[in-house]
């Protein structure tokens, strides 16, 4: 087991008092962190049909998922095997049946079908499609939403959260000194990258820990690539006078520490290290006032005061909460570092403080993932954030 | 470019030709799989609201999403820009504002919001909330389901996507190989999925071609935990006495090429040996089958009464379409083997055929991607299907 059971117990205490208050009978969670936040299910199979129920009626939550995944369930998660069900393979990709019919026949042979039901309309993998099965076969529910309602209960971490997000930050610095080891000129971006990943999963002689996928795939782009902020790795080459972008994160037990750095081939123009030097002030800068009590908007008012006195702009927001993660995202969709987010910050939040710079046809990009201790912060890396030049 | 203007043409001109049969004006695509393959969109950014909006009255497919992905809009596809257009960052995860709120607003702008709109009710990333944020505030559109209408376009391959299958057929076969070498009792599966990823990513000195990341991460499963078919590698080690599925994907421009087999520490008793033979004479009989004209059933009937004349039992099925993909899946959501899926075979028809024996305790892989020729079928690997024993 990754965490005690009661740990997984006080959890699903919290989320069942937050129902209550919240009118909801049952709730259907499909986000593959939630799932995995209450039960400790992990497997690559948020592809098909799947979900947690909370009732207030039962004391356990109940896996359902396909049949070949239900294993899984029984390998992962500390649920009594009762709790476990699965729908026929023949609904697998099979319109018109779906595997939602399984899941409202079960609602009402539960006697929930006529009751509150929070399910989450904008998480990842609960389709258009799920709802409307839903909705179309218990007229007599009264559907809620409950997007972000787990989420936002997983935005003060445990101390073993926090301990697995550090082994995560020993993974992901690993992974960031091998892309400054191997990025030259004339050398591929799929070789780095392959090297980066090696890194990230496989750790090394110093750190002695492995690693998982994370939430993102390695983000790796140069010259006018890095003027976006999510293009991946490709067979080409890097060229003299280029910057490159790279961000990743180190995962354990599913808890991430993603970090971010730029690598330079060559001598950069004054626009590229001004904005570096300008950017990095303006990090530091935010990372100077965090402490328990500061708002998110308190954060991001500290960096773009200095981003104004410069006349540099940024559009985009300066980081959001971070920790238990699957694809496509290690963001946890709560708190965001930006002005009128009023979240107040205690400690054990966790977040990664993205400072991205895309401009027209380049890219400037640094990072620290940050834990809010009880007088400040910590910064989970301990790597330069200078412009890394090769 | 990775394909011909001419060839994402032909693919729109096919599209719109289904949306005239079906009725519908409009079409708002979020597969990331079918807006690459209408535009030849390439990012990581399905984690936030995106998409790809095709109308009759206009030539080129819209794209939209987040302003700091709308550069690797311009960087990836071949649109013109003024067919990029994006939302303001202060819509991403701040409720009770959302994306879709400008997307509703720009179907209005151009006269669509009273049109015939497709939306892809079950397709990754259209969520319910996106769903709902549409039809509330588009009374007067008549919403068709168009889920799978470009899958089902993507089904025939042309030469081109065939060949970049084989590049990753290349790649695949590297990661399986080096799989193979690295497995051995008392080596973490961490340090074999590191550099399984190194190959599939950077490839080697034979092959000389680089990899991207692939639709799922590598599963890689020892002893009771390859009973489930999705459990991905971890920090503990290999052991003697058990085997251990390994499923990879080599991709080329997002064009998948999966591959399974099972590797045994140790001498495997009979039951795993025997499941092993069976299992690959019924995929040798599935194989022997294949050719145009013949069905998706065929080939399932094929398999399956080489399991029945030994009495085993299979309830998953035995393969799926694939080719372009993107997290969470490479499969392609449309043709399934197994008994009673009518779809008949053509030239460049591609799909994983995969044999997951998963039983109670343990369990065997192993898959072949294959493509159907004008006489036939040609594997894109060629690689022993035998228990590879370490």
């Amino acid at each position: 087991m990754i965490f005690s059971k009661e740990e997984y117990l006080s959890r699903l205490s919290k989320v069942k008092k937050e129902m209550d208050q919240k009118n909801m009978d049952v709730l259907i969670l499909t986000d593959p962190s939630n799932m995995n936040y209450l039960t400790g299910y992990d497997g690559w199979s948020f592809y098909v049909p799947q979900g947690v129920i909370i009732s207030l009626d039962r004391e356990q939550p109940i896996w359902f998922g396909r049949k070949q995944d239900s294993n899984g369930a029984k390998v992962t998660t500390y649920l009594d095997h009762e709790n476990i069900i699965f729908y026929p393979e023949e609904l697998i990709q099979a319109p018109p049946t779906h595997p939602y019919d399984f899941v409202s026949s079960y609602l009402h042979e539960n006697n929930w079908a006529s009751k509150n039901i929070g399910v989450e309309m904008d998480a990842y993998y609960y389709t258009a499609e799920n709802h409307y099965r839903l909705t179309s076969t218990c007229p007599n529910a009264n559907f809620h939403d409950a997007t972000c309602l787990v989420n936002w209960v997983r935005l003060i971490k445990s101390d073993t959260e926090v301990a697995y997000m550090k082994e995560g930050a020993k993974l992901v610095q690993a992974g960031m000194r091998t892309a400054f080891d191997s990025i030259k000129p004339g050398v591929k971006q799929s070789f780095v990258a392959g090297q980066i990943l090696n890194s990230l999963i496989a750790g090394n002689e110093e750190i002695k820990i492995g690693g998982e996928y994370s939430g993102l795939t390695p983000i790796l782009a140069s010259g006018i690539s890095a003027s976006a902020s999510h293009l991946t790795p490709k067979d080409n080459i890097f060229n003299e006078n280029e910057g490159t972008i790279i961000e990743l994160a180190g995962v354990k037990h599913r808890y991430h520490c993603p970090l971010s750095r730029t690598v330079y081939c060559g001598k950069p123009d004054s626009k590229i290290s001004d904005t570096m030097k300008i950017t990095n002030e303006g990090v530091e800068n935010a990372i100077s006032i965090i402490k328990p009590g500061k708002t998110a908007h308190d954060v991001a008012v500290a960096f773009w005061s200095v981003l104004e006195k410069y006349g540099i702009e940024k559009d985009s927001r300066l980081g959001y909460a971070t920790g238990l993660g699957y694809p496509p995202d290690w963001g946890e969709h709560t708190m965001s570092i930006r002005k009128n987010d009023m979240t107040v910050l205690e400690p054990n939040v966790t977040f990664h403080m993205i400072a991205g710079m895309w401009m027209d046809t380049w890219g400037l990009e640094i990072s620290e993932t940050i834990n809010v201790t009880e007088n400040g912060c910590e910064l989970l890396c301990d790597l330069s954030r200078d412009l890394h030049l090769v």
